[in-house]
């Protein structure tokens, strides 16, 4: 049972908790187009990629799966996700499957105007969203959203051009001046994460770790304590189920006013799925049994509640010759 | 030899490498305003204090100073740093060196603009920054500057409101809509940073580790690059000890043209000081040896050039019962 991790970038503990689970039955093979990434350093092997961009990245990925014979393969960065659904039959000639959800839910994912459209019409509670500001106005004049709200890049990634807004004014001004503005809802409740997995034998959810988020600082997760929600974990399991989504998800949520919003999903190992991991949650468990083609039980909510986890910095040491 | 760690929070590494050069000859104590700050349970001790605006914090402090026969403070944020040396001595006067430049330096460091004034009539080379539009505008038309430029809240920490500026229109609309920003120049050279240590007994700078900074992201600096620079080092070590500076100090630095621009001092352990303790450069021990009245001898650029740091996240996990 040989897995590789795809873009392993800073993702230690994830390329650890492989290794961790396969105790030596397999190796765990790590890619990323940097040397300077330290997970690869984690793996049993590395290889440096081209950017997952390149024309030749795909086939460069195939080759190690051949050569490695790899039986599963996923990725930590949101761009690669709908490419390796997409080239799903590729992998599966070469005897690797590619441990993702379908392209469409991958692309609708990552798209956050579109996730919106699509939960708005499920009739899931979610934050509001507007590309143009005249619907945003009339929103506003409905009572529907009030200030302040994010005005950001409706593509953006950096935390450049996010604007927290409080006036008409401004909102005229910046949608003057920049283009392709989204224009959304400032969560005001409780932020939480789950950690999702959708068995990818039966289809169905069989895990979910829930935590409440502690942020100490403007935009940053890096403390969090298990909680436990069964009326939640019923909804997003059903949720989950029901779009198709396969193998682990990451769910970001807002508690307010005892109500749940489910803000983003992400199609992969969610940064803060090491809290789940070392509560005894253990997805790389899970993942092997499915690719061995057994269907794992649901244990959902099966972990202490109360565990608190706290990040913090540590640091991968090498001189320039050991570089790969 | 004890030593007071305040406002510890996520710098574990910190914690450990006092714990390491004191070897049991003496407590390393750690304090945060919060019990899930991850570096208090890598002390010998941790204490949770009141904010460090709280009327009564300073008390609470020297209480802990009296009470663990504290040698020496210092702190790892920079809001603290003024204050501790503010009340020097009060400190003193429980037997406990602050370890940290003078107050007006501190409040100095932190002031971008104040700092951009001082290191200009210095005639020192920095970015340029402007706190009103007129004086950019007519820079400007000097041919002084050119876009693009940052705009930013002068006082603003969080990365929310920084705008990367093109246009004398965004310029124009941005001042129309807030209050008290700074037009700030992007610097376009290779980013460095500085690990100095300017000895407490003597006023010599006696270390100086220099890395190239390596982004692979916007805004995030999570590699970095051991070098050399010996003419840098001799301009470091004249200006740190002309402004008087002590202890610890980070700088950071731009490289453009050939030409060295100091954009920032912070008076306190810098973000990316590991990297510099892992190449054997130990502030800690200059530290201790201050304390114990011994002067350190200079062993600046004491290292190994091309030896590559990489950050990625490590995490502690605790039940709410183990808490402090």
């Amino acid at each position: 049972m040989n897995i590789l991790v795809l873009s392993a970038g800073t993702r230690d503990k994830v390329v650890r908790y492989f290794k961790e689970t396969l105790k030596g039955k397999g190796n765990v093979i790590a890619t990323d187009c940097s040397n300077l990434a330290p997970a690869i350093y984690d793996a049993d092997k590395a290889y440096i990629v081209p950017r997952i961009d390149a024309p030749d990245y795909i086939d460069k990925v195939i080759d190690i799966c051949k050569k490695e014979k790899i039986d599963g393969v996923f990725s930590l960065i949101d761009p690669e996700l709908s490419l390796i659904a997409k080239e799903r039959a590729r992998f599966e000639e070469v005897g690797t499957t590619p441990i993702v959800s379908s392209y469409d839910l991958c692309e609708m994912s990552l798209d956050k105007y579109a996730m919106y459209k699509f939960l708005t019409e499920k009739g899931i509670s979610t934050g509001k969203c507007y590309i143009d500001k005249d619907s945003f106005y009339k929103a506003k004049a409905a009572g529907e959203i009030t200030y302040p709200v994010f005005v950001k890049p409706r593509l953006g990634s950096a935390s450049l051009n996010i604007n927290m807004v409080n006036t008409d004014e401004e909102i005229d001004t910046l949608f003057d001046i920049y283009d392709d503005l989204m224009i959304q809802e400032y969560m005001k409740g409780q932020e939480y994460g789950a950690d999702i997995y959708i068995d990818m034998v039966s289809g169905k959810c069989v895990s979910i770790f829930l935590k409440k988020k502690i942020k100490m600082r403007a935009g940053e997760t890096d403390k969090s304590v298990s909680v436990k929600d069964p009326e939640l974990f019923d909804k997003l399991a059903q949720f989950a189920e029901d779009c198709g989504y396969r193998g682990m998800i990451d769910a970001d949520l807002f508690l307010d006013d005892g109500k749940w919003y489910l803000s983003e999903i992400n199609p992969r190992f969610g940064g803060g799925y090491p809290h789940a991991y070392e509560c005894g949650v253990n997805f790389p468990k899970l993942v092997i049994n499915n690719l061995e083609g057994k269907e794992n039980a649901p244990a959902i909510g099966d972990y202490k509640e109360g565990i608190y986890m706290m990040k913090y910095n540590d640091l991968l040491i090498l001189p320039e010759s050991e570089l790969v």
